[in-house]
């Protein structure tokens, strides 16, 4: 916990404070992390409906982003985009992956300064926008493509996880 | 434009303001009605995957909520949920209502006091919570269920629009 990062206990006019955003994102990869599991492993890495991506290799660019993302946001430091970081494509090595990241988020996010949020930046040296923008991007791609997560679960038979509980 | 909630441009250091978070949830609206647009007709309230509703009736609950929490975020005011508020479940009629929450949330979103989003109320008369955490709520819900018309799209060999553009 960053306690200048804690707007609210400071009485300050925020819409959301930095802690409770980073409470929001994890709360959303908790539950990401729930729809990995209630895949059987045959299916992760290869059911898939239109054409589109397994909810694996979905999981797998989700990864990719996130903990680098808020090492960038905190340092200014941008690793290459690695959207096939995985040695193994397996549900423990994703799951292991998911939770190394966990940590890594919780540990470089409370190092962004309140005041970088506003600053524009080249995500990944590449995506240009405001860090703020770069945040909410990366958490609606997230809830996006478990959204379609949730889809192929259902014509599997499975019953996903509660999308309000986080 | 609300000036006093403009906070970015009176310096406040914010992780975002509530004018930056209207144009974020409006641009998302925009998307949501863009992915309207692109299924035909005959199956925008018929076609569905798995057991799950149509694109249509889930667009319908999006709509349910959107306007009428501007409002109640604003004046804690809150009216019943209805998702059944089209009297014709057709594209037109979808798109026009569509449009007139667009314009009710530009005109109640900016009455709302910053002050007001760390504050816990009983969002239709129900859901407890902070505002900004039913705010991004509502959110993440449109980014959910867009994400599951994405594969309804897909299945029935459309392209989607790009999820970046907004």
């Amino acid at each position: 916990m960053n306690e200048k990062n804690d707007q609210v206990a400071n009485h300050a006019p925020v819409l959301i404070s930095p802690n409770q955003m980073l409470e929001h994102w994890q709360g959303h990869r908790a539950l990401t992390r729930r729809v990995i599991e209630a895949f059987p492993e045959d299916k992760l890495f290869s059911f898939s409906l239109g054409g589109m991506r397994s909810f694996g290799d979905m999981a797998q660019e989700l990864l990719a982003m996130a903990e680098p993302s808020a090492k960038g946001f905190a340092t200014g430091e941008w690793e290459e985009l690695d959207e096939a970081s995985l040695k193994e494509k397996s549900k423990d090595k994703l799951l292991e992956a998911w939770d190394r990241h966990t940590a890594g988020i919780n540990k470089w996010f409370p190092q962004i300064p309140v005041e970088h949020f506003q600053q524009v930046i080249k995500a990944f040296n590449t995506y240009e926008g405001e860090v703020y923008s770069s945040l909410l991007y990366m958490i609606d791609n997230e809830i996006h493509h478990r959204g379609q997560g949730y889809v192929y679960l259902r014509v599997l038979g499975i019953t996903p996880p509660n999308f309000w509980e986080r």
